[in-house]
């Protein structure tokens, strides 16, 4: 018996929360007996797309690349997850279009206020004085998905609640089980 | 249940047979109702590799590449079968080791006189001629395997043969049912 495999997808601004979250959800679904695979934007650059930058032709290839990835997983019965900043609509819409199997695009939101106050790992500070160029919300564009599968507002819920609401958006689709 | 996956790494000479024989095994394999995918050294490179070329320090990146998602889908239960020239013995010996699920080497064995009487892709006489340069068993090393788990000789065998002993060594290690 081999069951679907499906693709989620966090999208979201740097320190929003969708390493976090995607972490937490590898977690909850082998608990539940599932195969998933996380796979972390940052830890597949290193993997798969040394060398590349973060001009918009190196973004849109290294996310080709977890979604290449993701849909071989995806379409063997594996559950691939993917937490990557990938700001450009067109190219998500373009990774779920050659998924075969279903594609659930999470959309990690949290105001840029928030994110600036936080500053997780002190990039936002950086991007802010203009140590770094082309960060994603400060210098670079974030296009937020116009009708994700599920809107995460991570500035005014818990990462439990958060995940309790993904895991009721895959149930209701019938992608897991209750 | 999640039933254990592996690896089937197909090395040797270009035109040796490495991605027909890749591509029956999938076949054989799914008919047998395992979840099995395909990786092509040729469409690896299109999707992951773009822009990497034929250096040593190159196809050793694209080997590493293929490796890395063979051993993301052997650890989730999936048959990842790939197919790769692979020349260098230490980087298959890499890919190997990062594995956490078992590795099986299949040495696709053709001599080098019978690959330019075949030239199935006239890639041989432009090798010969200096047309095409760095072209692995003409101008480039190939270091064979020194113990394969399985050692196929396509010059004297067919097809359909190579297959049933590939099958035969992967029920004899009890990595399928029979």
């Amino acid at each position: 018996m081999i069951e679907p495999g499906f693709t989620l997808w966090f999208t979201g601004l740097p320190c929003a929360g969708k390493s976090t979250l995607a972490s937490g959800m590898g977690s909850a679904l082998v608990r539940r007996g599932y195969r998933a695979e996380t796979l972390d934007g940052d830890e597949i650059r290193a993997n798969l797309s040394r060398g590349l930058g973060f001009s918009r032709e190196d973004r849109d290839t290294n996310i080709r690349r977890i979604g290449f990835i993701a849909h071989l997983l995806s379409r063997n019965g594996v559950i691939a997850i993917a937490a990557a900043v990938s700001p450009y609509r067109a190219t998500r819409e373009e990774v779920r279009q050659k998924h075969e199997a279903p594609f659930i695009e999470v959309f990690v939101d949290c105001p840029l206020e928030e994110l600036v106050r936080r500053d997780c790992k002190g990039l936002y500070a950086r991007a802010l004085s203009g140590d770094i160029s082309n960060f994603t919300g400060v210098s670079d564009p974030y296009e937020p998905p116009i009708s994700p599968d599920v809107h995460l507002h991570t500035d005014a819920e818990t990462v439990e609640e958060s995940l309790a609401r993904v895991l009721e958006a895959l149930e209701r689709r019938k992608l897991i089980g209750r």
